[in-house]
């Protein structure tokens, strides 16, 4: 494990945010690095996951040195307390996750009921498909299958059914290895309310069995909440199919209205990119001088409409503030997740209208306009007509948009990907036997200030496709490669002779944009989809994950969900665990003799690609294939 | 809000406690004392609460003398940052009672299912009343009846149904109070996860959206998980009546095998209780040489277990550790929570078995027998025999049992106290109106080695009670309130004439166990009676609250839930907000226009007596009663 640099000397490689972070310093506004700045030097107990503050008897610290006390007042030790700590990262990440996929199973159930007027069931095979696995007839009208649907899905977070449906998509060989070590996911919520039970003060003090649950829990985000959020996006947005598009803070528009569209949900951008088309908003945009109104996304509610409706991507996690800057922002719309609470502050600084849409998210200075499923399609024309309305305050001289647009191509599902290729997983599958394609990673993950802005995406990712490895990326890494030009069809030139070929003779990008943060659910899903096709278990396929710039207690879970399915994972940034050397071989060596899998922390792209190559040509002789 | 000494002289109140702790230290032998000790200074920043560790971009620390950093990396303030913390203080208290409840309701579905052999339905008439507050039929058979309870209480855990059962106990008053501030609980494991996504970074970030999340994710316990784990355990295992039986060290006993029962939950504890009186393994234990097997209760299994069957109680919190130290014990048998993780290592100091009895709560140096349902009676009886059999190996030169027992009446559920009163409240509410008893306070909470253990919970039931203001306890504040004799109905004397001549004629003491922490419930229920009884509020009522030693995370779910249910409550320890003026004003002083009740923080508990008694000749005035 390599330490990290805590103080970057250069803040991106992305000469977008070079500019505005200049302007910002210009006109005196703070942003995520100055903050990051002011921190240091950050708490070493906390960073090494040594402080613990679960109880009042507390709050507690470890010496790492050995001199200071080597116990808490409870008697937890090091093991313990960083066990406890981590574990309590992955349960809030599979809580936000699994919450966000409630929102969308309970959208379901308004549409199949007529309550949600704007939503619609959109991919009606889809529908049928999701519907059978959990046993309901075929025979029902669309409404009434979807109203099945949700129910079912609903008791997926209850604790009567005592398994997870989604967890049938895996190879019996990997339920074999969860039962032995008693991994498989019930309930979702009951896997993060046990998870919390367990780290309370005086009941699970056995650091490897904390850490199993902690894995269950992000079992139950993978298979469980996540899933499900995919799925039912898809059946009510329409399931993403190969569109071009356009990304970096260019996309945002001069000489219109720009609403940009930031948080992780669909439910209610969607609608804002529905009132984007009315033509009566459009009349007025246009009576106010604009030239029309010009939606961007941010962050995952951007890989969201990206994916399934092509609307261009203004920026990853550490654009948020600087998108703002600009000032040619009319309006951003938030759901939740990852938004920083300094985006209310900025705008204030502008013209720009600062909307919270959640009740269960509310910021700093923000106006706040209350979505539900009834209301969503009201709430989106509201939004839009409060945008076109604010684009007269716009002030041109604090205008600057200092880049030109990149194109892209994305919306690769997996149901994408198949049909693609001709129908079947089958010329992938013989593309890599041949040696052409030696394997697949899924880059993925945040931004991170500790981390010079997307040098970890970018770079890992050219390092992977000039090895013929398949890159297929999501939240913020997405971005990253898609601004690095990764995600034209062109950038084939960029891959192995075997990975360009393929590429070309499909014209597809060598890094296929998968979707959201939520959506690394299509990522274990193919996996499944492939081992399941070959007779294997997840864990020997030439595949895996990489997290170059992760920052959030979600991508912990995931990161965790993706070593629990099987498939070997690289994190660029230390999580804080290395207080514990216990805690630490097991994430590092001991988790692979029971799932096949495990964690590595390598912050040098360059040497985190080393790895991944290393791996995928090792499970390739696992599986008999030639490799280097 | 008075400071509180982090270092104290005396660290019990106790002589069994200050003996013990002698002879650990003439052993050489480290105890929590010793623990607080080296940590000290505890971390300012944790300690306000201004510390984070929610994402890696972090740790963050906020200057709480506003000269460094003000907001974290992602922009957080104090506000926020103190709001998350606590909020996830809260949720995790919740999760660990309700799972605690969700133990309980499956055994009593493996029950219903004639799958748990040993345990039955105890209480009929609890179960019909029970069954019938979920709309189960009236004229099913008792196993059908659990059965269908059983399922209908996993489904309060679950998202289908929208809202907890039991809150229909509330008058209507508090529901419509819950209803202006969303605070209504949905599902159990809802609430906890909602909580946890809320606090996820980039999600809720107003201080007060956040705290009422806590509430709720509080009530989803009080009137959830932990009303659940109380009822249904009445329905197992017998719904407390008084009964005689002793308290404080002394109950262990030199000549006989001795075990104590350590935790939470009853199911297992009431196994062991069930094979104690096993006569083969009676004279097994006589054959080797002790005079019969001895149980003692800690914590709050040692409360199930008291108030149930009258198992003499051993010690509170602080105590778990001393009661290794006597050398007179044969196994201590735990299931979970508050079990401190240096148990395992002081029972290896001495001939002492260490058990653990769930796969979710395992510790250091601890053998492990895994309890289930299907299992219970087999491993209560495989607990007794390997406690009999190692009754040879105790050294009696290193036995020190230095404790008369104490005397004390036990066992007042509401049932029990309805029953004394001749069937009806009518006969208490009468002596409250008359002014003979003014009032009633729940005095409930843990030991922590911050207070002098047990003087806070003494002290201040003794100036409560010369107040002629009832006493309801549990968790550790009955233990501590036992050993100050205040549970013999004799106490009486040292109440006020009202109280005392009340006592005198039902024959009680002044001081009414109510069970274990989960039974919290039956105060917040008997509370919720009386007020229908009355036709008013909850917050109308001369009641109030105190948790003088509380350490905790339950304890501050529990708070939260009186409050939230309107009852003023007052806490010994200061919570970790005081990095937050906004946060700590809304606690003491905000929440009260909204929800009829709020928080105090006074660690003297004559001064805290003297709050409780102002509030209770308050409400008085208010109900246009007599009032002081």
């Amino acid at each position: 494990m390599a330490p990290q640099d805590t103080l970057i000397d250069n803040i991106s490689i992305q000469p977008d945010t070079l500019a505005l972070k200049e302007k910002a310093r210009r006109e005196g506004l703070e942003t995520v690095w100055d903050r990051f700045h002011a921190q240091q030097p950050q708490c070493g107990f906390c960073d090494l996951g040594l402080s613990c503050r679960i109880c009042v008897m507390g709050p507690c610290r470890i010496d790492p040195f050995g001199e200071g006390p080597q116990r808490g007042v409870c008697g937890a030790d090091a093991d313990i307390m960083v066990a406890r700590n981590l574990a309590r990262m992955v349960a809030a990440g599979a809580a936000s996750h699994s919450d966000h996929g409630r929102d969308l199973v309970e959208t379901l159930y308004a549409v199949a009921e007529g309550k949600a007027p704007g939503y619609k069931l959109t991919d009606l095979e889809k529908l049928s498909r999701i519907a059978a696995e959990f046993g309901v007839a075929a025979d029902l009208a669309p409404e009434a299958q979807a109203r099945e649907l949700a129910l079912a899905l609903m008791e997926e977070y209850g604790i009567k059914k005592g398994f997870l449906q989604f967890t049938k998509r895996l190879p019996q060989a990997r339920l074999d290895k969860w039962a032995k070590l008693d991994l498989a996911p019930r309930g979702i919520d009951r896997e993060i309310s046990e998870m919390l039970h367990r780290t309370h003060m005086g009941v699970d003090n056995d650091a490897v069995n904390i850490l199993l649950q902690a894995l269950r829990s992000a079992l139950a985000d993978g298979w469980g909440g996540s899933m499900i959020a995919t799925e039912v996006s898809d059946i009510l947005f329409g399931t993403p199919k190969p569109v071009a598009s356009q990304v970096n803070i260019g996309v945002l528009k001069q000489d219109q209205v720009n609403i940009i569209l930031h948080g992780h949900s669909p439910l209610v951008s969607e609608m804002v990119v529905r009132a984007a088309a009315d033509p009566e908003l459009l009349a007025r945009a246009k009576a106010l001088g604009a030239q029309g109104i010009n939606l961007a996304g941010l962050c995952c509610t951007g890989n969201e409409v990206l994916m399934r409706k092509g609307i261009p991507m203004a920026g990853n996690h550490l654009v948020q503030e600087l998108a703002l800057i600009t000032g040619a922002v009319e309006a951003m719309v938030v759901d939740y997740q990852c938004i920083m609470p300094s985006l209310g502050d900025l705008a204030s600084c502008y013209h720009t209208l600062f909307y919270t849409t959640y009740d269960k998210a509310k910021f700093p200075k923000a106006k706040h306009l209350s979505f539900s499923p009834e209301n969503g399609a009201a709430l989106g024309r509201e939004l839009v007509f409060q945008a076109v309305e604010n684009f007269a305050r716009r002030d041109p001289k604090r205008v600057s948009i200092p880049a030109s647009p990149q194109a892209q191509v994305t919306g690769f599902s997996i149901e994408a990907i198949v049909a693609a290729l001709g129908g079947t997983p089958g010329p992938l599958l013989d593309a890599v036997k041949a040696g052409q394609i030696r394997g697949a990673a899924g880059v993925v993950g945040c931004n991170n200030p500790k981390i010079t802005q997307d040098y970890g995406h970018v770079n890992l990712t050219r390092a992977l496709i000039a090895a013929d490895i398949l890159v297929l990326d999501t939240g913020c890494t997405a971005v990253a490669n898609a601004k690095a030009g990764l995600k034209e069809p062109q950038a084939a030139e960029l891959a192995g002779p075997g990975l360009k070929a393929v590429c070309q003779s499909l014209g597809i990008p060598p890094v296929l944009h998968m979707g959201s943060c939520v959506d690394n659910t299509r990522i274990i899903n193919l996996c499944a989809v492939l081992a399941g096709a070959l007779g294997v278990d997840i864990d020997m396929l030439p595949v895996a994950a990489a997290a170059p710039e992760w920052y959030s207690e979600k991508a912990a879970t995931i990161a965790c969900y993706a070593v629990a399915s099987g498939i070997y994972t690289v994190l660029g940034v230390t999580p804080p665990v290395l207080g514990s050397p216990a805690v630490t071989d097991l994430l590092l060596n001991g988790l692979e003799s029971h799932l096949g899998a495990k964690f590595a922390v390598e912050p040098d792209p360059g040497k985190a690609a080393a790895l991944i190559i290393r791996h995928v040509e090792e499970k390739r002789r696992g599986l008999g294939l030639d490799a280097r």
